[in-house]
């Protein structure tokens, strides 16, 4: 499944701005599809300002007048929605949408509906989605900007996909050589000798300044490039002697 | 850790409205406390209007003058920046840095450190970076909102927290108080300093010496009596001359 084929549906948000930053964070996050049910006000100049440079997104924003046309084609509904609900429905958090979302194969359309930003979805629009959509957050505090869920959902959801495509280094690897076990021991060497010269290790009671010093470098992994320069550095205070 | 011991970092934020919706993002996520250095427009209405229910967060924000001081007592910092850069710098996803975040002691401060909406670090604050936190965007707009930016981070925090048994020692729990912020500063000049003493370091063309020295030393995270260690190995090093 393709990011692509995920639509984020905001249900009759009030505030022009938190539309255009929704659409920013989809963008941000390689979501395109906009679904808007009958949204307060918009298009607007806040929506566009908030957008940045996603406008393109809020230019394809489709339009509804209910739920059900937001979601025609869609196969898999999660609602996310903060108000509780004596009516216990099918609850999954962001991590675990996402991670389901990554699985589907991709014939599959899926949506994540958003509610309004005081009374997030009714009853009737419960009934549209397969799952809840739980956002962990502070049990004193947990009124989410309507933007700010669809960040996360969206993270989440790129998240997921990035891992289910394991390819994508998420972190760049280190394009610097790191020292090898026998460049680390010319080093050590090197090290103890001058420290030695330098009076500050005394080769009749070494205590445990040798290992000390080894378990701190090993830990920082120098690169070739590094090691050169502490070597350097070392062969400095040497010729001061 | 508690999540009450990570410091949120926003460098001369611009808009106003983007320091309230950190703020709100924040409280919702169970984060507390917020450091502003040069805000351009702090205190006012619009960052109260977009916290809407986290103005306590706002009131209690600490205003600096630098970001130096913005990160006194703190042992771990992480730079969130989008800038590309050519010295590369030890660079975690958001999820690997929450995840270490999360096996940290309780005696650890950590920051989060923003960069301008624009402009994101200078290299002179990236210096005082640990590592660059990473936030996998869109290739095509990778323009994140710093408000956005704060809500991806702060649900990651909140997601480790949760579920810190879990979770992945990444960086080893060390039974040794880490070296502070300020500490490290000092260790830095003082290295500085003998490496001219050594002509091993040409004021008048430092090339990339220092940065790369600071990369290599921040990567390792020196506990407080490793530093002490190596600081007598610079006063050493320095009354041979």
């Amino acid at each position: 499944l393709s990011l692509r084929k995920v639509r984020m549906v905001l249900i009759a948000t009030s505030h022009a701005g938190n539309i255009g930053a929704a659409a920013r964070a989809m963008k941000n996050m390689g979501l395109q599809r906009l679904y808007l049910v009958q949204p307060r006000d918009f298009p607007s100049e806040e929506a566009e300002a908030r957008a940045s440079g996603a406008a393109d997104i809020l230019h394809a924003a489709v339009v509804c007048d209910s739920l059900a046309e937001a979601l025609r084609g869609v196969s898999v509904v999660y609602g996310s929605s903060a108000r509780q609900r004596t009516l216990s429905w099918p609850e999954v958090d962001v991590r675990g949408c996402a991670e389901q979302v990554a699985q589907l194969t991709s014939s599959e359309e899926v949506a994540i509906v958003f509610g309004r930003e005081r009374t997030g979805l009714t009853n009737e629009e419960l009934q549209l989605c397969h799952r809840l959509l739980h956002i962990p957050t502070n049990p004193d505090y947990s009124s989410l900007n309507v933007a700010s869920a669809v960040q996360v959902v969206a993270y989440e959801l790129r998240m997921a996909f990035l891992h289910s495509d394991s390819a994508e280094a998420l972190i760049a690897p280190e394009s610097e050589p790191l020292a090898k076990a026998e460049q680390m021991a010319h080093f050590y060497a090197h090290l103890e000798q001058i420290l030695i010269e330098l009076s500050f290790l005394d080769p009749e009671n070494p205590r445990q300044l040798m290992p000390r010093l080894q378990r701190f470098f090993h830990r920082s992994q120098p690169t070739q490039l590094e090691l050169g320069m502490l070597r350097g550095i070392l062969s400095a205070a040497s010729k001061k002697k």
